[in-house]
C-alpha cells in the first residue's frame, strides 16, 4: 500500500470548515463529497448541518480515526488544525488556504509550523495553497471544485504544482474523451511533492499514462529520479510554464521560482518525459499514449504513416509531422506494390498514403501499412462518411499501432470514439493533435532509448581556480587535445617562445594567462595571428595595460580565485603570458559544464560565434543535459546539433562526433567528480579536420562549504 | 449580385451523375442536397429514381434553365457535361472528379479543355478535384460528404484550396461552437481562385469573417489585391501548408508547388492577414475575430490584460502571450489603486491580475481592467464554479474587449457558450485556445497598422548586370553610403590607388571587379586588411589566378552577364580590381531584392554572419517583404530585426533605424522600376556609427522578355 493512500484513498474524511452557506469554499468541498461512499463528518465550531450532515464541533468529536482531513480554514488555524488531527489519529490532511510561502516570510514561517506540526503527528499533508485532488476511481472528489465531481473514470494521472491547472486539464482530458485515474494539485507542496506523486502512478495498476504540470522546482535530483522510475514502467507527458518571462506572478502564485525552462525541460525529457509546449498538446500526448506506447528508440529510426481518406488533410497531418521532426519514410517497395493494387492509380501512395475517396479495401491499405517494418506507427485521417468508411471496421487488427483522427458532427464522433477506445484506438478531433499524438509517441520512444551513467558522489576537491595552462593541461590528462603553447612569466621568456612556435608563416596566439580574468577578448587579452617579433610586442603592450580586474569581471575574478585570493584593482604585480600555436580552420563550438542549483552538475554543447547568441533560435539553443553523462548520452547530445553544422558548414570539415562526444565526457567526469568545480568553458573547442582542439579552457572552483552556489542557468 | 452567385447561392441545381447507389459519391451528393428548398433536378443516364425524385436522363430534360450543375461524373466527362449545360442556360458548374491537372499532362489539357468549354459557354466553375461546398446560411450543402448538411449556419466564411480541408475546418469549426457562413474548397480551381472568393465575402453581409487555407500560389498579385480588398473590411485567418518538406505528396495533390513557405507567409500578413500555424488555431483565431476586432494598431502599442479566477491557469495563459510576442504591460497605477479596494491583499493584482478565488466583485474587477486606456482586450480564464461566478454577469458592459475561457463540465460549458455568444463574448475552453485568440486580435491589429504603397509599372531598363563599382554607384545617386574607392584595369593603377586610400595604419580592401564572379568571397576574390605593396600584390596574384567562371558560377554567370557577353572559361582577357577603404566595425546585415515568380518584387532583410544562416531560428530567418516599400513598412521590416541586433550586439553601434529604411527603399526601388532587374543583393551592409555602409553590391539584370525568371525564393 503507497505511503499516500491515507491521503488519496481514504476510507474516511473530515471537512474541517465545512460549511453550511452556498458560495463558500467549505461548503463547495462538502458539496463536491456527496458522493463519497466512505465516511464523511463535517466539522464547523458553530455545529449545525451541512448538505444533511450533522456538523462536529471539532475534530476530538469523532467517532474514531479516519484516515484524511481537509481544512478548509483560514491560513492562521491550520497548524493548530493538523495539530488537533494528529492526536484524533488523522494520517493525512489537505490544506485549501493560501497566505503560506507564496505570500512572504510571515506565510513562510506559518508553513513551517504547519509541517513541523504534520512531521510531528505523523500527518501526511497536500498543499496548502490547493483546491485539492480528484480521485473519480476511487470516488473521492476532495476539491473545492464540486464541478469535477462530474469527471469520468480513468486511466489517465495528473500531478499539477498548481491546484487550478489540475482542474484545468481534467476538464480538458474530459472533453477529448480521456477519463481520470487520478487529478492532484501539489500547490505550495510542503510536504507532499512531485516525486511522492510519481512513485504513487508508478506502483498504481489503474494508472496507464501521467501529465505533469511544473512551475518552478525546487529539488531537481528527487523530481528526476522519480521522473525515471516512473517513466520505466509508464508514458508521463510534461509541460514547464516558463517559456517567457513570467518571474514575478509565478513567485506570488506557489512561491516557485520557475527556474530555468530549457534546463528544466531538458531534465524532465532526460528522466523519460515527452515535453510539451502546452496543455492541448498534453491531452492529444495522453491520449495516444495511454493506449499505445512504442518500443524505446531513437527518433531517426521511428517511422510514422500517415494514410488519408482526403489528401488535403493528409498533407497537413505530414506537414506538421515534418514541422515537429517526425519522419515520414517512403514506404518499401514490396508494400508499394501490393498498395498499387488496392488504390487507383491517381493517388499517392508512398507515404503519406492518400486512398482517394475510402472504399472497402480501406482495412487492407491500413493492414499492409501498419504490417510494414519500417513503420512503428500509423495515423489516419478520414471525414466521417457514413455508409462509406467504418472506422471500427478499417482498424481492425492494427490496435497498439494506429491513431486515428476524423472529422464529422459531433454527436457521430463522440459514439465514434467510444467504439474505438473499446478496441484501444484513440480517435483525434483534428490533423494537428492527430500529428501530436503521433509525434508523442515518437517523442517517448526517444525518452527512453537512451541509457543514463548513474550518479556519481564527488570526491576530490581542485582547490582554487585554475588559468588556462593549468585547466588545458588537467583536460590533456584525460585526452582533449590542445594546441601546443609556452607560458611565459616575463616578456623575454615570451619572445623565446616564439621562437620556438612562430614565424612569419606560422602565426601564434599570444594571451595573458591570469585565472582572474575570465573574459580575456573582451579586454585585449586574446591576440590571434601574430607573425612577428614586432606585433608580439605590441600585443604584450595591450596586455601589460590590462586591468587585473575589469569593471566588469570584478565578480567573476572573485569568484574564480576565491576569497583569499583576490587580487587587488590595477595591474597585478606579475603579468604572466600564453603563447600558443595557431589552430587549423574549423567549426567552432562551445563546450561547458555548470553546477545548477536545483538539478546539479549539467553540461552544455552549442555553437561558436556572434551570430548564434543574437538569434535564439531552435538551432542556436544550447543543447543542455544532466551530468554525468554515459557514452550513449554524450553522443546523443552531438546528434542534437543541426546536421549543417556537423558534415562541415561552408567549406569546414566535418566535426568527429566520437571525439566531440569525448570532450563532453570530459568535462562531465570534472565537474562530477570535484565538488568544488561550479563552471568549467571550452570556449571554443574548435572541430579541426584533425578532430577538436581545446582553444581556450576555463575552471572555475569556488569554496561550496561556505557558501552554496545559488546559480540557475 | 456577386459574379458568384449562381455557383454559392441557386435558386436551382441539377446534380448530373446523381446515383441511387448508397456509398457512391453522386448519391451522397443527392443526400446532402436532401434539405436544398429550391428546384433540384438529379440527372442519370439510366434515368430511375434517386431519394424520391425521378432522374432526368439529361440535362437536355431540364424543365427550364437552373443556375447550377454539379457534376459528378468521370473526369473524361467533364468537358462534354459542361458544354451540355452552357448549353441549357446553366450559370455554373462545380466538377468533383480527380484526375485533371494534378494528375500530369494528360489531365492538365483535359482541364483546359473544361475551362475552355465553360469561358465560351459563360459557365463558372468550382474545382475540379474538389469535394464541393457548404452554404448552411442559404441552405445549399453541394458537397459529396452528407455529414456536412449538419453544420450550422454563422457568420464565418472558408476559402480552402483543398476540398477535404474546407470539410475539416467545418467540423472544427463546429466543434468549437461555431456557425458557418459558407465553406468553399476551391480544388484545382481552373476557373474560381482564391481571390473570387475573397472579394465575395468582402461584399457578403452575412459574413464577419474567413479562414483561408493556402497549398500554394499561382497568381501572387491577385491573391494580395483580393486579400488587402477583404482584410480592410473583416478579419482573414490564413494557414500555409509547406513548413515542412511536403512539395511532392502537395504537387500530387491539388497541382500547386508548394512555393516559398516564408514568402507566402509574409505576402499573406503583408495584405491583413492574420498568419496561424495550424488549423485549430485558425478556429481559435476565428472564434476571437468574429466578435471582437481591435483598432489597428502596432504590437508595440497593443496591450493585454489577463484576469484569472485561478492563479496556475492564468499564468499559462499569460505565459502562451508572452511567447507569441503578446503585450501583457502592468496597469496604471490608478487602476492598480482601485484594483486593491476590490480584491483581497494576497492576489497578484499588477496583470495578469488574480481575483483569487471570484467573489462578488469579479465582475466590477473585469469592468475596471476592460476600461483602463493601456488595454486593448482582456482575456478572462475562471473554472466554472456554479453559484459563484456567472460567466454572463461577469463580462456585463465589456463585450467587443473581452475573450472567456473556462472548464467545467462539457454541457455546462456549452450552455455559457450560447449564452455568451449572445451577448458578444466568445468562450474558450482551454487556456491555449484564449492565448490564440488574444494574439489573433493583436496579430490583425497590426497587420492593419502599416501602410503599404501602391504597385508600381516598372518603366526602366538597366540592360544588363552591373559590376560592383557601377552598382555601387547606382546606389550612391539613391543616397546610400559606400567606402571611398577605385577602380584599376591593371596592377600599376592598384597600386596608385593603394597610396592614395591605404597605408600601414589605413588597411585597404581589394576585390576582383567582374559582373561575372558573383560569389567572390568563395574563389579568393576579396582580400581584407590590405596593409602594403607587398599584400598588394600578393592579394593581386590570387586575384589573377581566379577562374572567371568557377566551378560553381557558371550558371550564376551565364545569368549575370547575358547569353551575349558571357566570358569563356579559364581567365578573361583583362582582369580589373576594386581597391577600396575598410569600412569602421559595426553589424552586418544582408539587403536583398528578388523578383519572385509568383508574388513579384521582395525585398530581403537579414543577418549577416554564418552562423545566423546555421541556426535557422527565429530571429535567423531573414524578413521578407512585398515591393515597393512605403516609407513605413521599411520601418516595420527594420523594427522586426531582433533588438539585439538593432541596439548594437557586443559593443558594436546601434543601428541607425531610418537609415536602414532608406537602404531597403533604395533597393525597393530600383527592383520595381526597372522590370529587367531580377536579383540585387547588398551583402553585406555595415551597420557604423556613422550609418549603414554598402560594402558590397550585386545587381543581376537579365533578359525578362526572352526566358521567364520562374524563381521561387
Amino acid at each position: 500500500m503507497s505511503a499516500l493512500d491515507a491521503l488519496l484513498r481514504p476510507r474516511g474524511i473530515a471537512v474541517v470548515g465545512a460549511s453550511a452557506g452556498p458560495g463558500k469554499a467549505g461548503h463547495a468541498m462538502m458539496q463536491a463529497l456527496d458522493g463519497f461512499t466512505g465516511e464523511l463528518y463535517p466539522v464547523n465550531p458553530r455545529g449545525g448541518t451541512v448538505r444533511g450532515r450533522t456538523a462536529l464541533t471539532s475534530l476530538g468529536e469523532l467517532p474514531g480515526p479516519v484516515d484524511l482531513a481537509v481544512l478548509v480554514v483560514p491560513p492562521r488555524a491550520v497548524p493548530g488544525a493538523i495539530e488537533e488531527a494528529a492526536r484524533v489519529g488523522v494520517r493525512a490532511a489537505v490544506v485549501c488556504a493560501g497566505g503560506f510561502a507564496e505570500s512572504g516570510p510571515e506565510g513562510r514561517r506559518l508553513q513551517e509550523r504547519a509541517v513541523e506540526a504534520a512531521r510531528r503527528g505523523g500527518v501526511r499533508l497536500l498543499g496548502p495553497n490547493t483546491s485539492g485532488f480528484m480521485n473519480p476511481v476511487d470516488g473521492v472528489f476532495a476539491n473545492f471544485m464540486p464541478a469535477a465531481a462530474t469527471l469520468r473514470p480513468g486511466t489517465v494521472g495528473i500531478v499539477a504544482q498548481s491546484g487550478g491547472v489540475n482542474l484545468t486539464i481534467a476538464f480538458l482530458l474530459d472533453r477529448a474523451g480521456l477519463g481520470l485515474r487520478l487529478g492532484v494539485g501539489l500547490g505550495n507542496a510542503a510536504d507532499t511533492g512531485f516525486a511522492d506523486l510519481l512513485d504513487f502512478y508508478a506502483d498504481d495498476d489503474a494508472t496507464a499514462a501521467v501529465g505533469l504540470h511544473v512551475e518552478g522546482v525546487t529539488d531537481g535530483g528527487a523530481l528526476v529520479a522519480a521522473l525515471r522510475r516512473l517513466t520505466a514502467r509508464k508514458p508521463v507527458v510534461a509541460f514547464k510554464v516558463g517559456r517567457s518571462d513570467v518571474g514575478d506572478f509565478a513567485r506570488s502564485h506557489t512561491g516557485s521560482l520557475t527556474g530555468s525552462y530549457e534546463l528544466t525541460r531538458a531534465a524532465l525529457a532526460q528522466a523519460g518525459a515527452v515535453v510539451v509546449d502546452g496543455l492541448d498538446e498534453m491531452v492529444a500526448a495522453l491520449q495516444a499514449l495511454r493506449s499505445v506506447r512504442l518500443p524505446a528508440a531513437p527518433r531517426s529510426t521511428t517511422g510514422v504513416a500517415v494514410l488519408t481518406g482526403q489528401a488535403g488533410p493528409g498533407l497537413v497531418v505530414a506537414d506538421a509531422l515534418g514541422a515537429r521532426g517526425v519522419r515520414v519514410p517512403e514506404l518499401a517497395p514490396a508494400t508499394l506494390d501490393r498498395l498499387g493494387d488496392l488504390l487507383p492509380p491517381l493517388t499517392y501512395q508512398r507515404n503519406p498514403v492518400d486512398t482517394g475517396r475510402p472504399s472497402d479495401t480501406f482495412p487492407d491499405v491500413l493492414r499492409l501499412v501498419a504490417a510494414e517494418p519500417g513503420i512503428d506507427a500509423v495515423g489516419v485521417y478520414a471525414l466521417d462518411e457514413p455508409g462509406v468508411l467504418d472506422p471500427v471496421h478499417a482498424v481492425a487488427g492494427t490496435a497498439g499501432r494506429v491513431l486515428y483522427a476524423t472529422g464529422g458532427p459531433a454527436a457521430v464522433v463522440e459514439r465514434h470514439r467510444e467504439r474505438l477506445e473499446d478496441v484501444g484506438v484513440p480517435l483525434y478531433s483534428s490533423p494537428g493533435d492527430l500529428a501530436a499524438g503521433l509525434a508523442a509517441l515518437v517523442d517517448d520512444a526517444a525518452a527512453r532509448a537512451v541509457v543514463d551513467a548513474p550518479p556519481v558522489t564527488a570526491t576530490r576537491t581542485l582547490g582554487r581556480a585554475l588559468d588556462e595552462d593549468e585547466a588545458k593541461a588537467l583536460f590533456e590528462t584525460r585526452g582533449l587535445r590542445t594546441m601546443r603553447r609556452r607560458t611565459a612569466a616575463d616578456r623575454a621568456t615570451a619572445h623565446t617562445a616564439f621562437d620556438e612556435l612562430g614565424g612569419p608563416d606560422r602565426p601564434v596566439v599570444v594571451k595573458v594567462l591570469d585565472a582572474a580574468v575570465l573574459h580575456k577578448s573582451d579586454v585585449g587579452g586574446v591576440h590571434v595571428g601574430v607573425r612577428g617579433h614586432t606585433e608580439l610586442d605590441a600585443a604584450l603592450d595591450t596586455i601589460d595595460a590590462i586591468d587585473a580586474i575589469g569593471p566588469g569581471d570584478a565578480d567573476a575574478a572573485t569568484e574564480a580565485t576565491g576569497a583569499g585570493t583576490t587580487p587587488g584593482a590595477g595591474a597585478p604585480a606579475r603579468r604572466r603570458y600564453l603563447v600558443e600555436e595557431q589552430a587549423p580552420p574549423g567549426t567552432e563550438l562551445i563546450v561547458g559544464g555548470i553546477r545548477d542549483a536545483v538539478f546539479g552538475p549539467v553540461v552544455l554543447l552549442g555553437l561558436g560565434g556572434v551570430g548564434v547568441e543574437l538569434t535564439g533560435g531552435p538551432g542556436a539553443e544550447p543543447v543542455l543535459r544532466l551530468a554525468p553523462l554515459s557514452p550513449e548520452r554524450a553522443s546523443e547530445m552531438v546528434d542534437a546539433l543541426p546536421d549543417a553544422v556537423l558534415d562541415g558548414f561552408r567549406g569546414a570539415p566535418p566535426v568527429d562526433r566520437a571525439a566531440l562526444a569525448a570532450v563532453l565526457r570530459a568535462v562531465s567526469d570534472v565537474l562530477t567528480q570535484h565538488h568544488d568545480v561550479t563552471e568549467i568553458d571550452l570556449n571554443p573547442v574548435r572541430a579541426t579536420a584533425r578532430g577538436p582542439v581545446v582553444l581556450d579552457a576555463v575552471v572555475v572552483a569556488g569554496t561550496p562549504e561556505e557558501e552554496p552556489h545559488d546559480r540557475h542557468i
